[in-house]
């Protein structure tokens, strides 16, 4: 089997074989597909720290198959699990090190332990083959949860659709499918076609380097916008739905994603475009009342000031759109200010009115 | 006299003396302040063409200046005026073709060609005066239709206001003080203080290297944000205003500007806040009915996909405010989706019901 096939498009795969994790090192794209075989878990611990893998659950699988991988490297008497069991949880503390505010991270260690924990009476091969399963489960889970994801966005949208999407909540950073990508994965299984819009995403730009990157890998129609031109999308009708992420749902709904969704959801209210949040459940914070309580990560001021990236920052091939202009109507603008006045609303009179005034000095 | 003291934070000037055009290099700003002193219509051709001097206003003036610098360099009997002519049309032409789309390059050229024609019984030393006063004009008329625009923009903000500006509708594009940027600039002069954040304006990044530049070298508290970060700082309360400028206004109020204005225009309606065009009433095109009438300028894709400028693209000292996240208030959200389903609002009902139906399989 090589690389293509193991991968299939997914974001992290185990070669059982082998005893290696499979990853697509994000970091190099869209420039280069360097599939990485991590063969132990101070190559994992590096992946997920140099964001070479990223996405709360692609994380958390591959921290599963990185602790089943140092549980294979563990060589202990059969019987011997309070020295297997002292390892394991030693290579679990390092791996957890690697990105300590992920939570799906220590989430994904923890049931790994835990399935150890369960089954300590048995055979330490035994057990290790019991790993094994319970991080194939975590990758089974996490894809299903993303299938029906899919299943759900797909009841919203219809063949041919244009869809707006912010950042990448798509399959790179999961198992499979994606969350706000996985209508379009699921749709193009089942030989639908959509047309998305992806906003670049400053400052990083994960819309133009991944979004833009796994949409046309699966040979969806894609355009890459900047994030200024969203509203001009809009009002050009190619929008008939915005797809987005979550990083945390409140209890009221208010949800919390990458800087510039809001913006979005004000545009298309503006527009009449529906604008779709999705996550998984686990998303949802019942606790937190409304989003006002969540606390915005301020990021370093260089990922503005600087290029981080000085290479080609978006994959060949794409589509764009790039406007110089567009064009605010009137009903939005408070006032216009000219050297002869301000002209308020209704601007066909107060224009008339001021160029007019013009014209007379001219005139004189 | 020193280059700073001639220029004056102006954008263009004379020195008689020499007979040379002083400019600020913008295609170096904000890295290097360079100073180009232009002696000859090849060298003022150039910088039109190059964008070294930009914005139609500073185009204008600039080539007026181009035009009187060419008189002066024709060598003619003092009476022969049908050579003379012949010549500064010739240059006149020349230095049109620099940048042909732009407006106020041929009608500033058109003007100094008329001061001579109407001049043409004058001597030639006289004619060249002449031109050189009317060139002086055209600057000090600009300089004045902007003070103008400064003086009624004050009337809309009070000192300490928060400003939220786009693109650079300021004096690097005019001879002085700008146009949607000219309270802020006047308001200096009068010993006010404004916060501006200004949208680095992708893909050419005006705002971060021409706006946040020009705010800081005259003292003014700036603040850089990538474009999608607009909706948070409204939000946060930080904005009482939002100043653009506009290249064409149609008889309705809509008002065409560098793309992503009309997405602020509606983020400053959502969040209530006053948001105003400036610009020069030659703006005004009163033939156009409304704004659906203006063809949108196109631009090319490597813009958006190729990084066009690989050194720092800020002023060093502009202050950032780089939040990785922002939040969609629920009732801008359509639905939430997830594994469990399609939650609507009211989200305290549904997202209750969708979180309760999870834990509900897990007890199982």
């Amino acid at each position: 089997m090589n690389d293509k096939a193991i991968l299939n498009y997914e974001t992290v795969a185990l070669n059982e074989r082998e005893r290696e994790l499979i990853i697509l090192d994000q970091t190099k794209l869209p420039n280069e597909i360097d599939i990485l075989h991590l063969k132990d878990i101070h190559e994992i611990w590096k992946a997920i720290n140099t964001l070479q893998v990223r996405g709360a659950p692609a994380i958390g699988i591959s921290a599963a198959f990185g602790l089943y991988i140092a549980a294979m490297n563990i060589d202990v008497d059969d019987d011997d699990y309070s020295t297997f069991n002292e390892k394991l949880n030693e290579a679990a503390y390092y791996l957890n090190s690697s990105r300590p505010t992920a939570v799906n991270l220590s989430w994904a260690l923890n049931r790994m332990l835990k399935t150890a924990e369960i089954n300590r009476h048995k055979k330490i091969d035994e057990i290790k083959e019991l790993l094994k399963l319970e991080a194939l489960e975590i990758k089974r889970e996490d894809t299903e949860t993303c299938r029906k994801i899919g299943e759900y966005g797909l009841t919203l949208i219809k063949d041919g659709d244009g869809i707006l999407t912010h950042c990448n909540a798509g399959q790179l950073g999961t198992s499979k499918y994606g969350t706000a990508l996985a209508p379009i994965h699921l749709g193009r299984e089942k030989g639908m076609n959509f047309h998305v819009f992806c906003d670049e995403t400053r400052p990083l730009l994960q819309g133009a380097r991944l979004s833009a990157f796994e949409l046309l890998s699966d040979g969806t129609e894609t355009t890459l916008i900047c994030d200024n031109m969203a509203s001009q999308v809009m009002k050009n009708g190619w929008i008939n739905a915005v797809f987005v992420g979550c990083d945390r749902v409140a209890a009221n709904g208010d949800a919390c994603n990458k800087i510039g969704t809001s913006g979005l959801s004000i545009l298309a209210k503006h527009y009449n475009i529906p604008f779709y949040v999705f996550c998984p459940v686990s998303t949802i914070d019942m606790n937190m009342k409304t989003g006002n309580d969540i606390k915005i990560e301020q990021r370093p001021p260089e990922e503005i000031t600087e290029m981080w990236y000085t290479r080609r920052m978006a994959p060949e091939g794409v589509k764009v759109y790039n406007p110089a202009f567009d064009v605010s109507e009137n009903e939005l603008i408070t006032a216009i200010i000219t050297e002869n006045g301000i002209a308020y609303p209704p601007y066909s009179e107060s224009l008339k009115r001021i160029s007019a005034q013009n014209s007379a000095q001219k005139g004189r």
